[in-house]
């Protein structure tokens, strides 16, 4: 299980995901599309992810807007899972 | 385009989606899943409907809970459209 990464930690990580903001222990970034069917393949693309690394955000779709949200509940908090998770958002959308 | 439904129209077409609540210009049902692959079968099937409807509710997914949210902006309160997407998703899920 990934542990619950320190205060000094979690700001490190923040810093490679600028446009993710982060909200207690959970951080999040909403990705806009040109339309509803490319929110849903950017939402495939990561329900995919999510499954391969068995770490799955949540996911809110509001048409061409798709929110994720990723936390460790497990943890109690943010973990390097959170991060990655991140980081193959912002990979799959080609920021 | 929908025309928004009276509040005594809304209340009539609420007793024929008895899973669903409302708050305000809103009707929302959480849907639960055996896992997240459950909970991304349904989705898509919805985002199908959505396309070949024009009409898209808001989508909110935590892992094994599907939120499904139908509103319409356009028409400024609940439409028909909302109700016929409710029972589509009623039916989808088989309840």
């Amino acid at each position: 299980m990934a542990n619950k990464l320190s205060f000094a930690e979690v700001n490190a990580k923040m810093s490679f995901v600028p446009h993710w903001s982060r909200t207690g222990d959970l951080i999040e970034r909403t990705f806009v599309f040109p339309d509803f069917i490319a929110s849903m393949r950017f939402v495939n693309q990561m329900a995919i992810e999510a499954e391969r690394t068995q770490h799955h955000p949540d996911i809110l779709v509001k048409y061409n807007k798709v929110t994720l949200g990723y936390s460790t509940h497990d943890a109690g908090g943010l973990t390097v899972k959170d991060f990655d998770g991140a980081a193959a958002a912002d990979a799959a959308c080609a920021i």
